[in-house]
């Protein structure tokens, strides 16, 4: 990802909500600026601690955010805030003033995910930006916006539909800013399936896909990775057969996999077996899931009570976010152990 | 509940893998005999140091836990593990004779919710028990269902069935070792929704009900509770008005409110405003809800960016499984707060 957007000429700022872990940033960033992006303040303190001192919290802030976001701002960390709505970043802007401190902000512009962000047109938008520049606390860093709906796509040319819907809404609002002699440093767009395979980047200045990293079967789905890719699994045990419906029972359920289907998937599956793609987790309680396989019989002689099954993610950020913690493998032996942020 | 089932001549054992906190462990043991049901060896290490000693894990027993399991034993704790199968069963016997601890174990039936255990029929059953009473290590302590079709129930009379079905499966399957001269001292069954509608507990030692100390939206779907009676709130913070679509934003989505809809729900709803409930969270993303008005337009300046809204859960134990404190509320002030058992 990395080598495509230097070739593609933005700026990489992973989304690190996925990864949650200091060792996969540094991993991440080691050929790029530096910055990285963040989905809560907990995330911002954890990646902070690590070094990262350019964080885009892309987010909504809300003022009763202030004095958490303030600890870091005051520490040294740049901390970019997001806002779609004037009053609110008036409000921040004057917590902000009182307490001696400052916030790049980012406008967040709605590309068609429809979930939040100002549409490129809307009359508040140069308000919002005035306001920000007008603060003696906030710097006007530029627009930001994410097509969520890029994750519906169900082909390649879907997918670059949405990365072209990115780019146009924020290159649209960042011309009707000029306008006004607004000037806009950053524009960021993106997500994993769009920064793969958008074609035009004129007028961004950078991606945040996050994903990537990892990879998973909604990924593969999306054509953006291979299954071989994928780099985390859940360990699971089988912890009972169901012979006469044919499935495995394993100690991974819902907790343990997350309940997240891929909006694409044409199979309700959470999840399949590294060792053989028709063995699906097929349903998931709180603490067990059902294994079935899709065209045949299962074999359970290979898959004995007791046995072992690495189970490849269906949608990443989900599955891992809870844990506190991934281990590193290398040729069957685990050679680290890698912290993650959780919670708020 | 504790009254409920004192009447009805049954034990409670609640299931703790919804509250995963001692403080409401003892809640609701102080007037039953104390013995409670896990569903992690997570969750009886944490009970066990909170001073409870009889501990029912209420998920399949594999070799691979034996020596975390032999911990608690040794430590003196009775935990009661759970089988549906031979050759598993028998090397657990086989280790904990090595180890020189010892574990009443229970057999696992099918009751109608096809997840897994015996069904009461299966020639199985008797070689199982016939192994955990040869093993001077191992108990037979009886027989555990749980009929998680109840969860499916779109009446009363349908939960009602779903009782019979599980107290009927039990009772035949202890008949059935009688006859062999096998004695079944513990008979357990139950959920939430059939110890809260059983009217025949004929055969019946125990029930493992967990959810109603808390309820939750699908309980009051189930007619197990009211709404007034949920126990456990999500507080966030509205963090966009996207005004087009008449939706808030929330600063709590999947992680924060799981993405667990009730089986029986004809709402896709994630979770519902305590103060208005047709206002509903619709959609999850990582960390944004999207709550819409059901029948009519959303008053955003009833709910300003940055006011705190409570959440009343879907389901409760999915959506609290991954906190590790909750916060006691008494009059709208923090009276305390608790921890919780969270991972494995």
């Amino acid at each position: 990802m990395g080598t495509r957007l230097s070739k593609l000429g933005v700026r990489l700022r992973p989304h690190m909500k996925t990864a949650k872990s200091a060792e996969v940033a540094h991993l991440a960033c080691h050929d790029h600026f530096g910055g990285i992006t963040v989905s809560t303040l907990a995330e911002a303190s954890f990646f902070f601690e690590a070094g990262f001192k350019d964080i885009a919290y892309a987010v909504s802030m809300v003022p009763g955010k202030t004095h958490q976001a303030a600890r870091l701002a005051r520490a040294g960390c740049r901390l970019a805030l997001l806002t779609d709505d004037l009053t609110t970043i008036y409000k921040i802007a004057k917590q902000s003033e009182k307490l001696g401190v400052h916030f790049p902000v980012s406008i967040e512009i709605n590309s068609g995910g429809d979930r939040g962000g100002l549409h490129p047109m809307d009359p508040q938008l140069a308000k919002i930006a005035a306001t920000i520049t007008r603060s003696s606390a906030l710097t006007f860093e530029g627009l930001l916006t994410h097509g969520g709906h890029a994750y519906n796509s169900t082909s390649i040319s879907d997918i670059r539909r949405a990365a072209e819907d990115e780019r146009k809404s924020v290159v649209t609002a960042a011309r009707r800013l000029a306008d006004r002699g607004i000037v806009c440093p950053v524009t960021s767009v993106g997500s994993t399936p769009t920064a793969t395979y958008t074609q035009n980047t004129s007028g961004i200045t950078e991606m945040r896909p996050g994903v990537y990293m990892f990879g998973d079967l909604a990924q593969v789905d999306l054509q953006c990775c291979v299954t071989s890719d994928i780099a985390v699994t859940v360990a699971s045990t089988v912890i009972g057969h169901n012979k006469p419906a044919g499935q495995l029972l394993i100690d991974a359920g819902a907790l343990a996999l997350s309940q997240d289907l891929s909006p694409q998937s044409v199979q309700n599956t959470y999840g399949r077996l590294v060792d053989d793609e028709n063995l699906q987790v097929i349903k998931v309680n709180q603490e067990h899931g059902t294994v079935a396989h899709l065209n045949d019989s299962t074999q359970f002689e290979k898959y004995p009570i007791g046995s072992v099954v690495r189970i490849l993610p269906n949608h990443i950020c989900m599955t891992a976010a809870p844990y506190n913690r991934m281990y590193v493998i290398e040729n069957n032996t685990i050679e680290s152990m890698w912290n993650r942020a959780t919670g708020w």
